[in-house]
């Protein structure tokens, strides 16, 4: 299994290059995760709970700042085309086997964002099922905020926003070989709901 | 049939509102789309020419600040969630039928940019061939500059590029009744190739 994600961070300031430098500082550093950086994102590659750790750390570092920031993600797993990485299956699996993040009960983080997704579940007829029940799990888990054309709107703190998202790219991967789950996460909008 | 996306700019610098509004403000104007933004990104429903077009001039003004500022865009045909919408089926179609956008004939901007695009065909087996097949497209347009994990990279003006990702909608479309194509665009990067 190929886990992996490309992952972008604007800020909205003339700070940004620092700001970002600082955000991603700590990913560079984790031995538990392959990451490269270009011009337009940063890979990372791993077991799916660190990527999505490290992805929401780096946006809470970033938001911390108070700068409107936005992270863009597209997470993906068992591409076919990607080769088999064992650093993406971690080498002890937790016990009762791999646990389905909970954004009911998952750590706060402080930072409240606003934030839409789209789950692609790929190869499968029946992905709109597929996708439905995401939708459906992150209205029982009170993240969900309302449909938009396309995605689905969140707004929480950052902690149940990433649990929803880690929750989607679990599940829609047990109903399709290939899963993709897009996001983008923002805050300190000056236009926001979090702002109110 | 239901023609969308939902599109975010992001400018990298304090004066970002006005450089965002500014670049959006021909977007509203318009009678041949239905436009409707928030906090997070503005969904523009229409025939995909005119919706194509209206991305790439709202980005393209962006770009001219001399500002780094990138684009980022989930275009969706066919989505079965949606409603016919008689927006998207222009009165009269073009002589010929639709023609293909050709990155090699269409006009240039003046604004060179980097991008990453991926396409998600839904709800067939055989959507890795259908994938290939829009990779191969670009290659032969001279867009294409590399493969990435999960995405492929275009470098050139924009006028190529938005026709580069115009051509892979359409024909991901005659493959799939549902197609997504999510693109990530980017100008004036401190750190981009485009700068060399």
């Amino acid at each position: 299994m190929f886990i992996g994600c490309q992952f972008s961070l604007y800020a909205m300031t003339n700070d940004y290059v620092e700001l970002i430098l600082d955000a991603v500082k700590g990913l560079q550093a984790r031995e538990d995760l392959r990451v490269e950086a270009d011009d337009l994102s940063t890979l990372i590659v791993g077991p799916s709970a660190a990527m999505f750790e490290a992805v929401r750390n780096a946006f809470v570092t970033a938001a911390k700042s108070g700068e409107h920031v936005v992270a863009n993600v597209t997470f993906s797993r068992g591409c076919p085309g990607e080769p088999d990485d064992p650093l993406c299956t971690p080498e002890e699996p937790e016990a009762g086997g791999a646990r389905l993040p909970d954004p009911r009960t998952t750590s706060k983080t402080g930072v409240t964002a606003a934030a839409q997704f789209a789950v692609y579940p790929l190869g499968i007829s029946d992905y709109m099922n597929a996708i439905a029940e995401e939708i459906e799990r992150s209205r029982e888990a009170g993240t969900f905020t309302g449909g938009k054309h396309f995605c689905s709107r969140l707004d929480d703190d950052c902690g149940p926003i990433f649990a929803t998202l880690h929750a989607a790219f679990e599940k829609a991967g047990e109903r399709a070989g290939h899963a993709v789950v897009t996001a983008s996460v923002s805050a300190n909008s000056p236009s926001g709901a979090d702002q109110t």
